[in-house]
């Protein structure tokens, strides 16, 4: 299943290593104002190569519209999104290909197709996320004249909490052959209220499926999250005031449905799986053997995964909008 | 948006203080053996009335089977189930049918549809689960076929984590007219490999999604959740052996696939919402005021969400259950 | 797969012999007045038991609201709808049900499930649109207010067009313990341009899904239909004029869209498969048989289906201008 | 809605002047056999330029597989096919750009999104069918190693039977600045019994739907169609032996579901709408003009349209087969 959302439509497509990944975005609403420049920043900066604390791969991820735009405006029919692959060092993957990464998708997709694209994890890589991301930069650019703002932040890294701690921690796992997991936190300003249904499509939901959706994301809060579990209801609920809320322990959803207040979200994010040390596991024919990750891997991915955890939940926003506008 | 599935459809319909509630159950496979009898001990245990640390509103909650069964197999047919509502109380509820309930869905249920059945909480009260009850049973029995076993623990509420302490806890909530939030661990064993599919049809996007869709659901972990952020890789990764894996941090699911280990999942329970101590609200016109909410409610509502989680995992697990059959 | 619609969805269930046939409704706007009374009358026309002309079988068919209505609106929460089922005669079919009546679903619900209800069809029965019918009637209500009429009529039947004519062949084809088939239009009036979707939401497609999906139904047309084929270009094209149309051979619909013209639909209908002439057919043991269909049957099933085509013509509008108002 | 199927869904994208058309598949099978040579003979077939009966149009279609198949097997994952668009005469739509063309979708497009790419129809093209055909060669890929073959062929135009008529009122029609109707049959061999799914998944309202959904289509018959409306049941119901059915006047499908016989369907195809002679309209601007419609036009579009039948034909039939596999 590689389509998300129910009014705002996105397939995404491709492998780390095949010609092209990309998007199909259908149900977007006609005469937005949209162009390649909309799209290209948000890619840009989900881009490896930037930094010494990401993965060396050097992509120019320049998207090409191929479909749905006219004179600069949506039209309402399917938009394409193609962004071609170019520096791919696929050789690096031959000499584990019989290989299962520990924490990595290997195992379970070849259990369950019977073959996989091998090559840098083939359609379990992070590289899908392009497709994603400039999706969400479309749904960003009609959010945005909703009055709504999506943005992320890194809220820890290996436990620590400050920039110069979390830089310290990455670069140390990076020299050890290591790496480390971290959360970020994911808040969307400016919402209506109501957004989101009752009972199976409450936008709580959409937004937990959303974020574990994401590879290597292990937890996902709401609000204050699992913290409400040590506390009196008295202390928990959000009391109103004449024109609001006293308070948004909620992170602005109650009963799945949007109250109005800011959207909180956190992730839980593991440590990268591709590391230089040596582990154990097992080949493709049965056998115990050992296996160190080379290529060219993020020591945290945290950093990496922010713009896509923004992008799921513009997703989510742009689809619980057009879904509410039918009444 | 109220069913739940995509080859094992679940919708349920009905207010907490309508007429009846229920569920259609579409995609069931034929000649299962089924009967109201496997239907009703869950339905009993998510009762309420049962203990002094849960609502006293009594129902029965007999289960009737209206559908889709021959002579006690299935047929392939939808299964509709049907429960009667009896013990409703729905005076308790004209004090306060202006007034927006700290915590709950009045408010946003009010500001997206311009009307609401007020009695008891109408759809987003926690009676509405009695359908996903119904539907995980038929499920599980399924499931119970092929092997597979899902059952749910409480692991904390208030931040305690023995028996004793937790029903302490509870009472004196209880007696102090407040209430507590808590947490639940909910397993599956016997999982085969192969369930989930890529991207956005993960089995772990899945559950996080079935689980934040219950009321009073703030957070959802996999495996060790939140607890990898503070990791290293060569920690958190589970390495492989030959016949299996050497540890299961990842609570059964690579990639979104199951790895055939155990499937953990928690959730975060927040403290139910309903309390007698005054609060601070709004009216519907507009006015602040004051609540307090009397009725008949769970000083925890953990206990009661037990049997509801584990009814949503083993819906996740049929319906990647027969969509893996696919191939 | 027993739902129907995108916006507005309807899950039917029930069996001919089962205690009871409905529906859950999910997506109905929130406000729209409604009780039982919009619903019966509807439903008392396709009853059996009402003429000379159509089976005996006596039906009250009181349909019952569950849930999704408080106080004579809806309140966007599902609808449910329930009608019991009261004068089985399941004996009638203790006599064949080890043989596959031609014509009917036996054979093929045997080969796909390996078990039926055999009694009364089960849930490829007639009786199964009470559901449809009931739904139909839900979607009329909305659709009248904003000015929509759905109506149909006979437009023939085993050759014939008149009304006299039609009855005579009906007749005669009973007294032979024969059945014949017919042709039925719907009409929609009053539908405004825009509904349906581009290349595979089309209008017309989800029409003739629609329809080709009554039972007996095996042929479809959109406007002019089949006669289009013998035409020229200059001949069918409906020429434009400053306010409107020259003519309606497209029947309503361009590109898939609603023009703003009348939607006119017509269908074949096969005549009644159980006739009470002997016919040859195969037991579910292999061996060649012969069978003769007793029981209740309508020699013409056209009028008891033009409830239903209306239904369906109605669920297919309703879901259209819901999801046209996303824009 | 731009996507067709539940198990194997097919989302096509693209305008018919823009910079590419094509479609993602997903859902289709692992280990699949597939390279563009299996595509392209296809795509090719419903080629404009290749007759003097049809467009001049000359594209060369050559299709490109973006992702999906590693080492010429699919890999389970989302097939994209991009064929890039070239001789594009975009011009000559500058001089009608603002008149509607009768018979097409130029003015229901217009009303309902507010925009329109004019050039070539844009999306309403008969171009957008290339994603169509791409996709059903796949299918016919695995229909074929089933034992399932689809084909098709034109029954008549403009009221004639043979080939020498139809070509003769085509030539004739063309010289006329003109346009003409016409049927095709499409037959599909093989089938297991089994396929499809009751109430409102039955195969042949998923065949009627596929049909009347591509463009021109104004009747869709399964079976005899419309000639069952004047027949007996007597004559009209297929009995059986014991070894299988003695007709087939079902077209293959009973209740829905496949027989296991020839599944037979026929459609009718209007004439082409855009045709050199004069014809009465109206301009965006809400003036009564005169419109002739220049470009490259096939004067009978039945044979353009067979190819793009048997494509929807297999894709409904490969979704019933993986939605078959389940029980």
């Amino acid at each position: 299943m590689n389509t998300f959302g129910y009014n705002f439509r996105v397939t995404t497509f491709g492998e780390s290593h095949g010609p092209a990944v990309g998007c199909v975005i259908d149900g977007c609403p006609a005469r937005l104002a949209l162009c390649a420049a909309d799209i290209q920043p948000l890619l840009d900066r989900r881009r490896p190569g930037a930094s010494p604390l990401t993965s060396a791969r050097d992509e120019a991820d320049t998207v090409e519209i191929l479909s749905g735009v006219f004179r600069g405006q949506t039209t309402g029919t399917p938009i394409a999104l193609l962004v071609r692959n170019r520096d791919v060092h696929s050789a690096d993957y031959e000499a584990i290909k019989e290989k299962f990464r520990p924490g990595h998708a290997d195992f379970t997709y070849q259990a369950k197709y019977g073959i996989r694209d091998y090559r840098g994890g083939g359609r379990s890589s992070g590289r899908e996320t392009v497709g994603r991301v400039a999706a969400g930069a479309v749904a960003m650019k009609y959010l945005a004249e909703k009055g709504i703002a999506v943005s992320g932040r890194i809220v820890a890294a290996h436990g620590k909490t400050t920039p110069e701690e979390i830089e310290n921690e990455i670069l140390a796992a990076k020299a050890a052959g290591d790496s480390v997991g971290g959360i970020a936190e994911i808040t969307a300003t400016g919402c209506p209220t109501g957004l989101g249904d009752p009972v199976f499509g409450k936008l709580d939901a959409k937004i937990a499926g959303a974020m574990m959706g994401i590879g290597a994301v292990k937890g996902v809060e709401i609000g204050d999250g699992f913290a409400v579990a040590s506390r009196f209801g008295s202390e928990n609920n959000d009391g109103m005031t004449a024109t609001g809320f006293a308070s948004n322990h909620a992170g602005g959803i109650l009963g799945g449905i949007s109250s109005g207040q800011d959207i909180v979200v956190r992730i839980a994010v593991k440590p990268t799986p591709s590391i230089a040390q040596p582990q154990q596991t097992r080949d493709i024919h049965g056998n115990a053997t050992e296996i160190s990750v080379g290529g060219r891997h993020d020591p945290c991915i945290v950093s990496r995964i922010l713009p896509v955890a923004e992008a799921m939940l513009a997703l989510v926003l742009i689809d619980a909008m057009l879904g509410q506008e039918k009444y």
